[in-house]
């Protein structure tokens, strides 16, 4: 179940990354570095972070293949794309909470500490995202949209705190993939915003 | 010792990365990302490069409370910090020694050539900013600064020299301490830089 | 052979580096960093990416001195280097190629899927550059450049399938290599590119 999720959320990913290639003009290899990046980045990051190898896409090359086509593809069905926003976001968002949950699980099966298995759960959620924004030379939006990588860090508490309270695993990935799409489905609709703390030097 | 100047060190660069997310107006948790980034990603680039695993501060989840309250905390009294600026310049100074002989001691244990002792003491030191200001879309400031860089190089080196002469540990980490803290304080005094390279060409 | 021809590579391509460096006026810190960067990062990225530690350059000393003096002379030797803009363009495709395929050979003694091995000999050719391009705060030129990436995939592929034929490591390394070189050869006297992919948005 949390698998079929992942396959969705990379493809998007992967989608997501490569119209950003494109907003670059990037060659057809920039926008497979890209997809690959968005889509694998933030789970790459957690394992290289955890030394936790070897790395999770190199014993699953169907990942990157997937990976691959779906951002190729995207630069022959992009004209149309502007028309699925609406499944985008909602892919997205269940990207969001498969990866932080998969993220919180790689670093339990490791014997982390909570707070460390919370961060390895929001590492792998919004990543992928921040890679993207490097390698693309914008300063990274999860920094600066609306609540993103917040949902991710609450999907996560509440996964690792019923977790503690003893709720079995299944239910539980559940019971917090639902809070965190509920929440995101929220801050969206009201456009919550966390503060922003904006900071002027004369001299620097 | 060693450990109480750390703690005051990644208090002042957590402070530091808020300041530089506040410059970009990033929200909260933007500011968070840049606050841990900037006060334990030196360490965490070490241990990922050496193959140092698990990474330092996720077996000290106290690190992390202190590096977020103080990036947190930055936002609410950063109109006031502008007269601390002296006491900031010093703290830097003790976090970029502490850093540095912190990373050389990791590659000492490992049994790593001197020579790559020396740089993962300097990576410890610098790197923490190099990637806030590559997370904040700047060009490192570190690479084009006044003397920094170049006294974390010269302290690694003299504590290495002393070590291989058999100098006591205690008196070592001292002494190589002390000649960073003066020499970064002539360099600010002095306004020492390094020489910069200049190249221009028509056609790229 | 690929030993000496990795030699020449790296120096060549701390050198691109340094020019880089000098064209954002950086100090010798920073060109010392970016020379460093440039050289010895694709195989950094590629030990820390396959969990093979410790990296490579750690153990070979020597290879840094080199890349740093080849930095370092670089900002003296400057102004004549437009001159042999042709010998660094073929020093540069035989950076790649080596490259390419030493990164290759660590990803099979590592025992990971073909896949895996071919994206390891791409990320050892490409991601110096890249690196470079990040730190120095442009869009990496590699996404956008003339066939470079893709030649480096092609030469691992034609590597890893003589492999699985059966076809002897020497021949087989001299046959990919020379392969690779004719492509870029091709590829530069041509112009020949890979097609770009531009998506525009009015709101985004």
């Amino acid at each position: 179940m949390l698998t079929a999720i992942y396959l969705l959320a990379i493809t998007a990913e992967a989608m997501t990354g490569a119209l950003a290639a494109g907003r670059r003009n990037m060659d057809i290899f920039g926008v497979s570095v890209i997809a690959f990046v968005t889509a694998l980045g933030g789970g790459t990051v957690r394992d290289m972070l955890l030394g936790h190898f070897p790395v999770a896409w190199t014993q699953h090359p169907a990942y990157l293949y997937l990976v691959l086509s779906a951002g190729l593809m995207t630069t022959l069905i992009a004209p149309g794309l502007h028309r699925l926003n609406r499944i985008f976001v909602v892919l997205d968002a269940m990207g969001l909470m498969a990866f932080s949950l998969i993220g919180c699980n790689v670093a339990l099966s490791m014997h982390y500490p909570t707070d460390v298995v919370i961060i390895s759960g929001v590492i792998t959620g919004v990543c992928g995202g921040v890679l993207r924004d490097v390698f693309c030379n914008d300063t990274p939006l999860v920094f600066r949209r609306e609540l993103y990588a917040s949902v991710s860090l609450v999907t996560c508490s509440v996964f690792v705190f019923l977790r503690a309270r003893g709720v079995n695993d299944d239910t539980n990935l559940a019971v917090s993939f639902l809070i965190g799409m509920a929440l995101r489905a929220l801050a969206i609709w009201r456009d919550w915003h966390l503060p922003t703390f904006s900071y002027k030097t004369k001299s620097e």
